[in-house]
């Protein structure tokens, strides 16, 4: 599965207006990427208790760990320079949505690592979109950001095989992406930086 | 509170038939001193979003996360060099001891910190006796890492003071510290890097 790209790994591509609407909402964007990292991080985390037995996996997930960290810090950098006011805000649907159709629908013990790697090539399909409309720092940040997305996508799928024949995780990872497009295409009434069809927002 | 030493922070030290106890289990130590790297990481992390409303403490934490992984994968390193396989262990009694504590008898809003903040100082008197005990890489990598657990107990202490007058933080540590020193001085028959009295280890 080497070579692969992020974008093109996925069923569907971002609705042009979601982009609209994250050009419109950056503080929002902003906010709840941070949000993002610190999840990504500690879903990283957890994945070293859960496949405890694969030694081998832990120095690799614990990198990722201190890079989405890393990363976090560096939105947090942004918020202020920008001079964002960090707001609570309640989590998107979508990776939420994810594991629970995973959890309902014949789960398998690497679900964990497809759905991290499935939400890793989404964000590297976001960043690219949003480097290209966006401006000046974030539009530079984003830019950095998408070659980590595109390791850890690649790093995650590559733990999934060495537990399971490829072609077992192939069928399995389909009907993960059938499941992710559906997010993303679908009315969603709240911005977030994986939300998906905002609809007509200029209405 | 600065300049506060971690080891003399502590109400009691650490019994002698612990230290002897860990000299003649150092795989077993190891092993337990990886999880317990990954479980700091995991309790800053959680922090971060327990205190969402302070912006000052998110990029702190972050940077605890980021030092303790790397302390893990350096545990890992470690491991591997002397050969040691590592196996599933149940957790130490000490922390979740402490936390249990800490709900049940008037919890406060820093009580985490507090925690963390004493687990740190008892790592720091813990690491400062196994360098002078032990040999070789594990006495060097120890010395390495007690520098590190001094600064972790001063930054959650500090933090706890930012959101509390520090009279008040006082008291609550004098009681935390009360019932950290029983969890270390009474008999605990299993052995970890947090656990209690072994007895008589010879018999």
């Amino acid at each position: 599965m080497a070579a692969l790209e992020a974008a093109e790994f996925l069923h569907v591509s971002t609705p042009k207006s979601w982009v609209g609407q994250a050009s419109n909402c950056q503080p929002l964007l902003l906010i709840d990427h941070a949000n993002c990292e610190r999840k990504a991080a500690s879903s990283a985390l957890s994945m070293i208790y859960r496949y405890e037995e694969r030694c081998d996996f832990a120095v690799q997930l614990s990198r990722i760990v201190r890079e989405e960290m890393r990363h976090f810090e560096q939105v947090h950098a942004l918020l202020k320079t920008l001079q964002i006011e960090y707001v609570h805000l309640s989590p998107s649907k979508y990776a939420r949505a994810l594991h629970s159709y995973a959890r309902e629908h014949s789960p398998t013990k690497f679900d964990d690592l497809l759905i991290a790697s499935i939400i890793e090539a989404r964000s590297y399909e976001r960043f690219e979109l949003l480097e290209e409309v966006l401006e000046g720092r974030v539009a530079k940040l984003y830019g950095r950001l998408k070659e980590s997305e595109q390791r850890h996508f690649l790093a995650y799928l590559d733990m999934a095989v060495r537990l399971e024949e490829e072609t077992v995780i192939n069928v399995r990872v389909q009907e993960l992406l059938n499941q992710e497009a559906q997010l993303i295409t679908h009315f969603d009434d709240q911005f977030r930086f994986h939300s998906g069809d905002p609809g007509d927002t200029k209405g």
